[in-house]
């Protein structure tokens, strides 16, 4: 793994939530993006070589939605970038690790994504991502 | 704020969460160190400009020991390395955020660091922590 690529923040409310993050880090985001096949509203802030990503449900049946119905707001996943995700992907099954998506997917900001299960990782949503060469 | 120094994540056994941590960044921890102050053992991997620490409670007064029993083993808190502590904390109370330690204290890894209470931050634990020079 390369680095933290981003983490992802569940909110209610985007517009409030960037307001919000916008005051606490003193910068605006960058980018605003629609992941409809996750029913998901993006919004990203850059700091250092990584970024925070908020995340507000579309529908109540994005994971979002029902993630903040159990938990509710706060930290939601944290993304590593990888290499080669295929072979990450491999690696981390043949270590034990549960892949909730076999394939890799089509995420958020350009990117190729598979999530890790929090019961084999301590509690924490993982996600791999790999960058969409053009 | 700088960029995010290290994610915090809460575990019942250091021993295996850092067994398991090891496999899923495929790396080993470079360092261990108890906070006594904290009532906490941490154990820090390397990942790009950002670390993972994993926080293992020593007592059960400990501020660990209250997150795990309360929402299970997962994702504590966020760091952000600022360049000035207390004109940071200064700039983030006449914003609203409520600080958990009204001067900065001792943390891990050498640092000076101040809390946010998650209620003002979308039910984000936030840490803002500055280099101690020598």
């Amino acid at each position: 793994m390369l680095k933290v690529e981003h983490i992802g923040i569940a909110v209610k409310n985007m517009e409030s939530a960037n307001s919000l993050f916008g005051k606490l880090f003193n910068i605006e985001p960058y980018k605003l993006e629609k992941v409809e096949s996750e029913g998901v509203s993006t919004s990203f802030f850059k700091m250092g070589e990584t970024k925070i990503e908020l995340l507000e449900a579309e529908n109540e049946d994005s994971a979002i939605a029902k993630f903040i119905a159990k938990k509710g707001e706060g930290i939601h996943h944290i993304a590593y970038e990888v290499e080669d995700i295929e072979a990450e992907m491999k690696r981390l099954e043949s270590e034990g690790f549960q892949l909730i998506n076999k394939a890799p997917k089509k995420g958020a900001d350009n990117k190729m994504v598979c999530f890790l299960h929090p019961k084999t990782t301590n509690g924490v949503l993982v996600e791999l991502c790999q960058e969409i060469k053009s």
